[in-house]
């Protein structure tokens, strides 16, 4: 930006631009202002990465609206995160996305290649913690990432994480989803040696309290390298963890 | 019961029995009252099993008082749990006790010979957890039980756990505390074929919520064959892990 | 293990195995993999018993996926949980199940003879509990057990449950569930000399938030032998009670 | 209130007292205002009952300002709540006051003869809950009341309990007193057919989160006729108990 | 029961009972067993006093069944709290009661006449708590009491609370009815010279979290001679001044 | 107040008044009581301001009697609030109201005309806090305050708030609605020299637990300024906004 | 700051400034930087206002250190905020502090004259809540205002509140401090037609838990004009009235 | 560890290995056992990477025999977390540690040279965050990591972060440390482009419970790339963030 602000004002030093100019210049939003909605247009991201629409409490009105001002602005891959089967439909009808299901994703354009530093394990205790784990792993996929996914090693059977040893060891990051006890994240920030993501969710019942026992559990894992996003957050942590998976690229 | 009753109307059908001694009789307490406390003393429980006080908010004095009037109906071992170094050896002027530092538990008599089902596995997570560790184990072998301890098997390093697999394998009831993300229960639980007691401890810091995380993971546990008891409960689990030990005496 | 692990060895040293097969003995996973579940093939426990499916947030389809796998690796005994009449009647299109209603179980193939140490007592502090307290008796009949039902003998009517003494005094277990102020567990455990698990349940309004009115109070039971699982958990309850009452078989 | 009016306004009528005479009786202060506190002096009560001051978080002086600020109102009963061992001696270089120290009292003058319908019983599940239960009994009997003790009769060894079953039956109100779960209300609320106003007290560990798991329980008592004050509040049951054992005073 | 047990060991003494009949009249149960629930027959209550059937989670076949069985032991009126106008339309095909809509309250034979010390006033913050405040108000007056409602007099218009001082002045009990901040229970009590049950109610919305603002609220109250019961609890409060109103009838 | 009675007491001592009427007269309620609700008609509050009814709990039919008592007493300006389309239908039936959807407000009457100290800044972190912010908004319009509605400036994306620094630094009184980390008021209370009246939204999932998260983190603002309204309570915070904005007419 | 930008780009386009030396001032830090603190020195605020500094968590040694940086920018009136007596002894030795005990503040410098549009008061629940008061009261103070100190006029003796009833219906800003049941926000703001602001204190026991009950009754206020700040903050409820009650010589 | 147990079945194969050597081997524990510890001594990690003990929980004792078995397995540099100032000058008595008194850590041996893929940045809200801050960046530092300090830039005057603006975006990874309302994280996560660890420290009082306010605005952050760990867990995020600063290390 310094050099953004210092050109301008070079400019205006040797009179090749008005002071007003600079200061609209200075001034200019780097969004669309579409009246319920800021758009960001300039964000800040490597090359080539989607943008992304939180689909959640938006009207399918408003997301049309929110697209169509980010294709305005150039953007050709767009990433839309809990979207329902049946809001999907409505958007169908105006904008080319594709649709999964399980994950609650709907995405516009092609996915880039995947090109991070290595792989990118997705593990859940149980088979009910999918729709998360599918909502990371598509997320990490449509941000350029290869992934692997490991279902239902919760640690009440460990020989199950176990025998998957080998893929944990070699991951590169690794995303950890369970409800209840939560404890898949601690078992496998011991194994691994690699950052892990921790995804508690609501899965459970009674004490489970709504994921909040998983929570808790992941943010006192005692395996270090362990960190922990909301409950049912499996697009924070596929975001996360393509971030990491790149890290390299901006070295 | 039922048969002290019909044995006292019988010895009152045969006129053996007044009905005012009959009446006092099926009246009669059965426990001594000294006022600030009323002490069992034909107590249920096995024979040669301590009768236990729970030393915690009562003066030594008191202690004192409920040890004598449980001497006076012929008991001879006596637990005291939750008991200070301090008040414990206040205690010593009196009574003569055997103190278990670690375990804060003051014990009066000879402990009973090891003659349960198997062995009690006592597990912890770390070595902070060692203290309510002791309180069971301690109280496990003064009801008779041979103990096997594993301290320092958290889960975060899964193969000091596993390289002890086969006294987990082996033992009759598996009492498993931990603080923090209390993992260990789930796996211990997916590991063993025997009756697992959970301790949450209030080991840990911040969102540990003073033990609150690791009893709602292990509430939680997708192990099957897991209970629970209270917060640093290692009296509690003992108790009950002899209990489970001693079951094909009742039999 | 360790003996499987040597007889393999012992084999390659003799040269009638080979290295390739030796190691892929060794890592043979001990389940199937279905892709959305890990199914136990070799699960630890007494011959003869069911294996269990928990039915909460599986699709029928992967329910029966599941089912089939478990069939093809030679089980018999399946006991399915948290399963609604509704996706009852959908699974038997496909298997051959005898449903509980009021437990939400569904069963495939013959339970085990009740062969266990004694009896285990099932109690409720009220009416409404009862659907808790089928989950747990059912269980238990299905892993062999012989089940007294005592329903409605909450302590607001202590006679209620006095009445009964007996059936709780020679109990082997005794599983008690309540919800509200959860006080049954404390009471039965006072008056019995068996393992008590309390079952807190989401039985109530206002204040009793869902459960942990009962939860809490069940965890701070005074009367020793007691231990807990989960807000409404009658499968835990009863497949523990089951495991304690065939302790001698073990020994 | 309104004959008071009505009084003014008629000699206001008759020309016996001036507007300005009347504005100021209308608006006269019915409490001492002595800067950090504004003392009731023509309370709302029964004759003969003592005024109370709520010790905890006055300092001496100021206790003795309000004390003399009542005493020269006439007062001549005073009890002073939550006064610890130490602030009553400073006090009593001042102020003629009793002290009872388990309670944590201190009165001055003469208690009422005790003159309700009948006793109250305090009952409490421990030893440790006798401070919160003299509050209440001392309480009690500074209002004139009869009280019966009742101590360490928990729900754990319910036999204890119904040796006194008379005692609870005959009682007039019950304050049922107890930390932990809290059981004991419910027991006796069963048993019963008077008033029993619960406290619930921070004794115990763990989960019972310093009285809360008690609190819960106690609300949530499924015998009617239970009430709840506040954790630890021996003062609140005590004063509620007495209103209410001279309810026909009022009639 | 005392003079139960000595005349039944009298008539044992004099042979005109024999043993085995002695027995069973000493372990006769004191309700009706119909499986999914124990219905008291000899409860502790005045005469003329109605049973109370709890029908949240009860079906309509089983509260016929409960109530045909207390009709078959003589009881003349019942009172069925939690009731729907659904299922109060189902049950009026099988027993003659008479429904309150506002209260959810069925009812079967005549009150009886309101004879206690005094009358109760049922007063609410809002018009949301009314129908808790029916639920509290019919109680007591299918208890033989007579209630003043004074309804929507929250302390945000502290006029129209003072300008029903006298009502509330004269009371023999109070109930004080609000949810959000609860505070009219401490207002009240500061007014008035009589035993205050306050009833928080799960009006409101955010931070009132169901209730649990108001509940804290009352509990915390500063004024004396208040208690506190669940959250909506109508019932308990109604009952509670009942008892508490007809108090000289005892003595 | 001391006015009208006054010039009352002075009316007396005139005999231009009798001491029934005085009386009368100092009794009259300042509201009219409709049964269910006791409709305020003589408010505090200045000229020209509209009446409040809290919609939410209330029937059709009670906020259509609590209308026309209002309008009885010469209100002309009336706003209901928490009206959902359907209630507002039903509604329109009966009397003439203006529905606001988004904000589900129901208005009678004309709105004063804006004539505050200056603007309020209306500010949303999303999107989906819009239905909340309509609420503040029109309240404060309908009170008589130009309103400007800065939405979807969330601190994420912090240049988006930042571009509208002009607004927000000459606001008169700025309200900062957010759900999820609820950070947006301290940002804004950073920025700005007025008064921030922060309002958490439940939107959210997860750890947002229902708007507790956004609540705690707005009361924990480390900028000055800034205080904190009940959960969703848009209303709340247009009302205390236009009275700030109204200071000096009062001065 | 526009202007100044403006100014500065004129300057360039004048030559009259060099582009480094634009870049620089543009860049430039508003305050200054101390390492363990960056000290705000041309903060937004009304001329002649005091700085404030938290004192809670910084050593003696930075506190003096950032009172120097904020004297060498030409601050001349600098108040300190939650700062013990013991550590204001210490402070006493290097910078001339006026040290207020109750409220557990230094002040440096002269409070300017009050003007602000009217006198804020400042009311109390009891007497334990006077230091969070005090604190309240001097900040107030120290930024220009007069302030009225109502203290113990707690709810439960509604009369002690009522006889100051001018005194509140005068006010220009409302400060409502209380503990326990924190009732006082809601009567106040039920009585007045100014802004109140609340402020929860931690003053009570058991289940007031450290002021979330007082906290929760106040944000579910039912009076309008009422909002929250911190508990026991008296500082930025003393703040935050200064603000309003400046509100015209802002417009 | 594939290539392990391959190489030692290849070698029993070939008769170089006697199956017990071989049984021996692939049993042997990777730590060493010191009875209240089990010390990891093959732990996975980048070569020349410190070992850690986590000291809170633990003797002076204890701390030296672990140190003690990790030199004896060869480890030269150890870490010591949670050692406080006394405990630390006892282990010097006994090992040769470098002391950081702010961040509490002990070191033994000399860190690796910064070599990893950018710089850390550390940031916090305020001056009394700095000691978990330290903690972080002396972690991070004896890992191999140029780390760059930002102390007491917090949200409330954001202009103290945006001075800092080109730090922040050049950053590899970002450590953001705050109590109270803890913004920080999201407004940092909404400017740069790189993994944010948000800390949540227990900085505040009142509603801040303890550093739960900021856990939860931390964990609901609406920026992208944001993981939370526990709260003052300045450790953990130190060594997280080294770890993915050196990623590109292991690809």
């Amino acid at each position: 930006m310094k050099s953004k602000t210092k050109e301008i004002l070079e400019a205006v030093s040797k009179g090749e631009m008005s002071v007003d100019d600079a200061l609209l210049q200075i001034k200019t939003e780097p969004f669309v202002d579409i009246d319920y909605a800021k758009v960001d247009t300039h964000r800040k991201h490597r090359q080539g990465m989607p943008e992304v629409i939180y689909g959640a409490g938006k009207t399918p009105e408003q997301i049309v609206g929110i697209v169509k001002a980010m294709q305005d602005s150039g953007e050709e891959q767009i990433l839309i995160t809990r979207l329902s089967a049946e809001r999907a439909e409505i958007l169908k009808q105006s904008i080319d996305i594709k649709y999964f299901e399980e994950a609650r994703i709907g995405f516009l354009g092609e996915a880039p290649k995947a090109d991070g530093i290595g792989k990118i394990v997705v593990a859940t205790g149980g088979t009910s913690d999918i729709p998360v784990a599918e909502e990371a792993a598509v997320t990490a996929e449509c941000f350029g990432n290869e992934v692997v996914r490991l279902y239902d090693v919760g640690v009440a059977g460990i020989h199950r994480l176990m025998s998957h040893k080998e893929e944990i060891m070699s991951a590169s990051v690794i995303i950890a989803i369970a409800g209840m006890e939560g404890a898949l994240a601690s078992v496998i920030g011991g194994l691994a040696d690699a950052p892990v993501i921790a995804v508690p969710t609501s899965v459970g019942y009674g004490a489970s309290f709504e994921g909040l026992s998983a929570l808790l559990s992941m943010l006192n894992s005692c395996a270090s390298g362990v960190s922990v996003v909301n409950i049912d957050n499996g697009f924070g942590a596929g975001y996360l963890a393509s971030m990491i998976n790149h890290m390299e690229v901006k070295a």
